[in-house]
């Protein structure tokens, strides 16, 4: 069976925006058991969407469309896939109650120009859109069967999974052979590293297939495990996960797709650890992290973000001539506001970051790139300086925060 | 003139690794005035990149592809361009001295598979690589000429710049339009809102393409105008933007593509304003926003991400009293905490959120979604509540954040 994807939007075509939508259709269609032999992206123009939904629906059996089905003036997908199918458009109206129901649950009302998404070409299978105004189809065009699903990332991952996956389960059930996928994930070292201490992967495990992916800082080791047995595949990942771990050992944080501010999160909560933080130069990333996990008020009490030598000293009760002897990216400034953090919030663990993430601020001492992290435990405080080399400002406070959850985590690891 | 972009790749159709070369080759030929109407990308099949080859050369001007030019065994474009070309694939002297070169610098003896990559189609130019081993090429298939870029975006975007840009210029120098773009911003209104009030756009300013995208929270209006004469195409973007402004007003924050953190920051700038944030349900989100600003040291002196109620207590001073009657989520709990985040860092400007981000944690009162927002000034103390019903945690702490730095520029522009 085999699969293309479609992606619609001059946006795209432009440059102006990378295209994540296609990377995500064909994961989830290859782990359906479905290859994807191609990915098509055009341009907001009638003639010429029309054309490639002609050309896919001679050669693909499923194809899955993005973007244009929203109801301003270039959304033209709806149109171009009535006449590619030969049809006119109408309204549908499952789309039309679909659409109703969105704007009733949200007290909002609905303009005509809302009205308009629940025009579908004739004879298309409305696909409801939970989480959005512009409802999706089905409809079937040449030999293969068409997705249209909206471009927002998150509506289109939602239809995808609501939608789209369960109705080629049902279509082509126990016919296809199944992709398993395992995701480990390792900070700490570079893709070359990693693949010179992974050689012989292929050969000792000969039903894997592993691909690389750098995803800043991260690295992932994706492990593809293809089959009609389930069990045979799992049985196999696992082999091969345990395989990697004993060549790469600490370094990777997780085996099965987890972020590391989960794993410091499920750490925490396994020790009935409470944290607090004192940010500079990560500006609140770190706390934007830790918070992004649900139910992380649980463990995570407090974070200072303190920018300004004034509140360092004042909130963090960092003393005024630690920072005059060493200056404010030092390991000491970084001790005291991670204590103080502890003091102030009364959590059992306190973790600082200072450091200067560029443009500007660096020097010959402390060039941009160089962060200092403090951690206070229970039983001791601890202080570490590195440089980094990777470049602009927004890498930078990657870098240092996902360095200083990563001492963190080693410091829970080594009290289990 | 029209071009299409071609990526060759396992990785990339199986989505195991997202393409960023399309847009940044996209990117470099629309500015040189080419435009762009489709990527493709293929697997490593042989036949598959032959079909596509001839498929583009009946379509395009021009065509770039890249990958499939290394040693290795799934490196096939070479193969496919000769086949979609009819051609055969002969020695090419100057791609193999420059891989005798490359190799001879950097000392090395280089390898019969090494060698490989100096086989090229008949007829094919040879576009040096300065930085890799792998030389592209230059050829005609049907009525589109090709070129033939390596994968790794690091070359690729090299030969680019070196080889295929020059080559266009040479060839069609002054008979190419031109794109400009601008970017207007707009938070606080819907797609189908914005679209309505922008009914007759197109009408009055002919030479406008206008492009509607969804960047959750915001909207971007995209403003495309085509043309031989720089000059021109200004004036009008600048025409149609102040048009945009007369009917959208103050819910546009930019016209320049400027981020809504940099346009706070440039208010607090001129204004010799400095700024302290309380965050709770946003979780250091809001801070990381505005610390991504180079320079935003200036007026950025503190946050406290506040998620206890203790925190609230004694790093801003909120009364025990206030969150005993009110809750942690209140509009009194909002005010005073930013009115202590602003007493306690000093910064002219308090501004705090709290809220219910989801996914536990809503009653009927106070449903996920809430969020009460402080705004401390040197002259009064306002506080807002909002509900919002987007959906999942990372949406609900982003629209937040915006609405918060929202109502702060508010602020700031009325005090100009």
């Amino acid at each position: 069976m085999i699969a293309e994807i479609i992606i619609t939007g001059d946006e795209i075509c432009s440059g102006a925006v990378i295209d994540s939508n296609s990377s995500h259709i064909a994961q989830m269609l290859e782990g359906e058991g479905i290859q994807v032999l191609r990915h098509n992206s055009v341009c907001d123009d009638i003639d010429t969407i029309v054309s490639i939904l002609k050309e896919t629906g001679n050669r693909a059996d499923i194809a899955v469309v993005t973007g244009g089905l929203g109801p301003t003036t270039d959304d033209l997908t709806p149109e171009a896939a009535a006449k590619a199918a030969g049809v006119g458009l109408v309204v549908n109206d499952i789309a039309q109650s679909s659409i109703e129901d969105f704007f009733k649950t949200r007290n909002c009302s609905m303009t005509d120009i809302d009205r308009k998404q629940a025009m579908l070409p004739e004879g298309a299978e409305c696909l409801c859109n939970p989480v959005g105004t512009a409802p999706g189809f089905q409809l079937k065009i040449g030999r293969s069967h068409f997705f249209f699903l909206p471009g927002v990332p998150f509506e289109m991952r939602r239809m995808l999974a609501d939608s789209v996956l369960p109705w080629i389960e049902r279509r082509y059930g126990s016919k296809r052979e199944f992709s398993f996928i395992r995701n480990i994930s390792i900070f700490g070292m570079t893709e070359a590293d990693i693949n010179q201490r992974l050689a012989g992967l292929a050969e000792k495990f000969s039903g894997i297939k592993p691909g690389f992916r750098a995803n800043f800082p991260e690295i992932h080791v994706k492990l593809y495990a293809r089959g009609k047995d389930k069990n045979t595949c799992n049985e196999l990942l696992i082999k091969a996960s345990e395989w990697i771990l004993s060549k790469i050992g600490d370094n990777v944080f997780s085996v099965d797709g987890e972020s590391m501010e989960a794993v410091v999160g499920d750490l925490l909560r396994h020790k009935k650890a409470s944290l607090a933080i004192a940010e500079s130069c990560t500006g609140g990333l770190l706390s934007h992290w830790i918070t992004n996990v649900p139910g992380s008020s649980d463990y995570f009490l407090f974070s200072g973000v303190t920018y300004s030598n004034e509140a360092k000293i004042k909130v963090l009760g960092v003393l005024p001539e630690t920072i005059e002897r060493c200056g404010a990216v030092h390991e000491e400034t970084a001790k005291e506001m991670a204590e103080g953090v502890r003091r102030v919030s009364g959590a059992d663990y306190g973790l600082a970051t200072t450091g200067i993430a560029g443009p500007g601020g660096g020097t010959d001492e402390k060039p941009v790139g160089t962060v200092c992290v403090g951690i206070a435990t229970p039983d001791a405080i601890k202080e570490y300086r590195f440089n980094f080399t990777s470049g602009n400002r927004s890498m930078n406070k990657k870098i240092f925060a996902m360095k200083a959850l990563d001492l963190l985590r080693m410091e829970l690891l080594s009290k289990k």
